[in-house]
Formats: structure tokens, C-alpha cells, sequence
């Protein structure tokens, strides 16, 4: 099973990707830091300070304001997330991310998919905050004890 | 199973409560209207313009500034919300929404529980940015199909 969010963005794809891989956007909407651009190929470590997490993100592939495919997760839990920049007009942008992986027999599978879908939705709209008005500061605000 | 997320909001509970029960601020952050102020025993219909939806909620519990018990659903699956308010200090509110009433053993139960916890962080994350900076123009960006 995977967890699949869309979300409309009122920018154009371009600047919707350029959010993503450039490290000095990241902090404004979702991880505190990225170790460097997001390429092809490269492993980039992102750290998320307020919860005091650090994790290493895979990219396996990259289409230049189109699509951005990574895998993350510990040594034989690896999912993959993709995401997918669709450009109807040049002034919005519909993003999805799709995240595959999840295990549906294990006991805390519906725990797990719905933290993720949590995490997902809170990052797409801190990103559409980010975009549209220039918040920075919603972001670390979802409270998980 | 219950559904249960938790935000935190850089502002008085007061001012967070205030904006679900007064139909002059719902359309800031959620639905488009709110028939009339929320108060307890009133059933209440909401519209969401966007989506085309309109539905009738039965306020069960109110508790000033601290709690909003409400009902929603189509006959013999009603669902319970369960809105909490907490003032750690008086600039912040941890505010914490749980649903109640999935029917874990039905067909489509995790599609229904997730659809249900995007909406909600969704909603949160607009209440955020309303009460926060004033923004009111994130919402009905989820898209469905």
C-alpha cells in the first residue's frame, strides 16, 4: 500500500521544485537543514533540530521541475517517495507525493501510514505557506507524544 | 480506533477556541460558513463552497475556551470529534483533535482513517497560519480526485 497526498500550489513548478533541492529553502518549511543540492545520484543528509533527527536521504533520480525520486528508511525498511511537479498553467503547480514501501501485515502498519500521512500533509502545507506568503514558521508545530 | 492529532498554536486558547465557534472566522481556515455560533445541544450545518459539501453537525458538549464535543455523519455512522484546548501558558495552545468511531473491520477503513487525518492536519495547519499571520487563503487546497 502507499500513501499518496496532492496539494494545489498557486507558483509555478519551477519554483516548487527549486524549494526542494536547493539547501538554503529547506528550513523554511520542513527539515532544519540539507546537507547540499539535491542531484541525482547523491546521498544528502537532512536534519530535522526540533525533534532532534538526522537521516540520510537516497536520490535516485531527478527531473529537472518534474519529478524528484528518493529512498529513506533504516537497512531493510527502505521506502521510496516520490514526487511529481504537474504544471497545468504556468502560475500553479500540482504537487503529489507519493510514498511505497509500507508493510500492511506488520501490527503497527496503520500507526505507521497514518504518522506518515501526518508528516506529509503538514510539510505540503508549511511549503504552501512558504511559497505563496513567505511564513517560515509554521513548520515543527505537529506535536507527537 | 480513534484518530488523534496534535498542534501547537503560538496563541491564547481563548482566541483558538473562538475561531471554531464563530461563523465570522470558520471561513478563514476551514469550512466556507458555519450556519451560527457553536454552542451546546444546536445542530449546526457547515458548507464547504469548494467541494460542493454541506453537512449538519450536533454539538453534544461545549466547555468554554477548553472543549468542543461534536457529532457527524450519515445515520448509524456517526462519528464523535472530540476538540481539546490546552494553555500550557498564555501564548500557547496545544490543541489536540480526536475522531472517534472508525469501524476498523470494514473494506476500505485505512483509506477512510487516512482521507480523515489529511483533512484534520490539513485544517490545523490553516488554523495555524489564520491565527499566527492572518493568512486565510490556504485552505481547499487539498485536492481529492
Amino acid at each position: 500500500m502507499n500513501n499518496l497526498t496532492k496539494m494545489k500550489i498557486l507558483k509555478p513548478a519551477n519554483e516548487v521544485f527549486e524549494a526542494f533541492v536547493n539547501p538554503s529553502k529547506i528550513g523554511g518549511f520542513w527539515f532544519s537543514s540539507s546537507s547540499e543540492r539535491w542531484e541525482q545520484g547523491k546521498k544528502i543528509t537532512v536534519r530535522y533540530d526540533e525533534y532532534n533527527a538526522r537521516l540520510d536521504i537516497n536520490i535516485l533520480q531527478i527531473e529537472v521541475n518534474k519529478k524528484i525520486i528518493f529512498q529513506w528508511g533504516a537497512n531493510g525498511e527502505e521506502r521510496t517517495v516520490t514526487i511529481t511537479f504537474y504544471e497545468p498553467d504556468h502560475m500553479n503547480t500540482l504537487i503529489e507525493v507519493k510514498e511505497e514501501g509500507f508493510k500492511i501485515n506488520e501490527n503497527d502498519f496503520v500507526i505507521e501510514i497514518l504518522d506518515n500521512k501526518e508528516g506529509w500533509v503538514f510539510m505540503l502545507t508549511c511549503l504552501k505557506a512558504y511559497l505563496e506568503f513567505g511564513i517560515t514558521q509554521l513548520r515543527s508545530a505537529l506535536v507527537k507524544d
